[in-house]
């Protein structure tokens, strides 16, 4: 087993779809088709911003996202609606086994997120997660899977011998092109992304891959 | 009005949804989703790669997307199937406006494309198009919006003054952030994305924009 292992925050610790209730009591019916949408423009505008050289930290990304998604939805976004949905992302649910699954693991462990400080920080505080490090690509201003993000781990860690583990099956292969031991949480029974790599290990639980 | 336009291909040009009908005729009711999702993942493949600096060509991203969008869909992809979707992607359908529109514009007028030669020499020629270069990502080994692409164009045209058409929203945000004049043709009445840039001018087809 690797001596250090970092995790990718959103979606594999922390379950980003854990705002469907707020978004359903917002607008009854349409939560799960919002928290939907919100996550893949997240995403999409992560790595556009990313090959235009237009990096924006994560809190603006993830704003711009929900207001893109509502447009399209047709629901109506005030600034007050924002504003809870924006707060949603600060007390994220953890996965169930995540906390129990983290103080079993030895070895160093450490945080690599998208997250910008202003929305990591306050979310690792509120989860209790005891973890050696909290790493933000902010410090690069490149989104994953920019090789350079791997490398900061990497090098921050002073560690070769890394395990890596993501629930995000693209930014598990980007660690296992820049070179990482990776470890993929197929939590939903995803398909593997083509995307020329295999992850090292498959599972649908912390527990199950690491433990 | 500028001397020259450049044109994205997909989208834009030809109907990529056009192989909704032979997807229809394979997977009965179920053309609409895998077209969708096979084009969503085709462009995801595209930003990922160029973002792990593992560039493939886009015949092979648009393969390995088909792949993973049958998967995830549960339909049953033989290389007799693969390769009737694939042949699809050499004879998509113009926009119906297309044809006469590029006829009536004046000026120079050229393609900047994600397609790799492969692909996107056989569609032009099987379209008609008459166009005065076509130039594709394939020559730099990384895929729009990063602004090389766009430089690329510039260079080539030897023009500074370039109009860039594209219906994808973040392609001509991409373009827009590189210093084009950008025409969006929002055909589907999509939100705009929120990138930090907005195109100079918007329409529902080549006519309304341009002509």
């Amino acid at each position: 087993m690797p001596h250090a292992f970092v995790f990718d925050a959103y979606g594999t610790l922390f379950d980003v779809h854990s705002v469907i209730a707020r978004c359903d009591q917002l607008w009854p019916g349409k939560g799960t088709a919002l928290s939907q949408l919100w996550r893949t423009k997240q995403l999409e505008y992560t790595w556009q911003r990313s090959l235009m050289k237009r990096y924006a930290p994560f809190s603006q990304v993830t704003r711009e996202a929900l207001q893109y998604s509502c447009e399209l939805l047709k629901l109506t976004l005030g600034a007050k609606e924002e504003g809870a949905l924006m707060d949603e992302y600060l007390n994220l649910k953890t996965y169930p086994e995540v906390p129990e699954a983290l103080k079993k693991l030895g070895g160093r462990k450490a945080i690599l997120t998208n997250g910008s400080p202003d929305m990591i920080e306050p979310l690792v505080r509120a989860s209790g997660l005891q973890l050696d490090a909290v790493m933000s690509v902010d410090a690069l201003k490149v989104y994953k899977p920019a090789p350079a993000v791997y490398e900061m781990a990497a090098s921050r860690l002073k560690e070769k011998d890394i395990g890596f583990v993501s629930s995000n099956c693209w930014d598990a292969l980007g660690a296992k092109s820049f070179g990482f031991t990776v470890y993929w949480i197929n939590r939903g029974g995803a398909p593997l992304d083509r995307l020329g790599f295999r992850p090292d290990k498959i599972g649908t639980s912390l527990n199950e891959v690491l433990l």
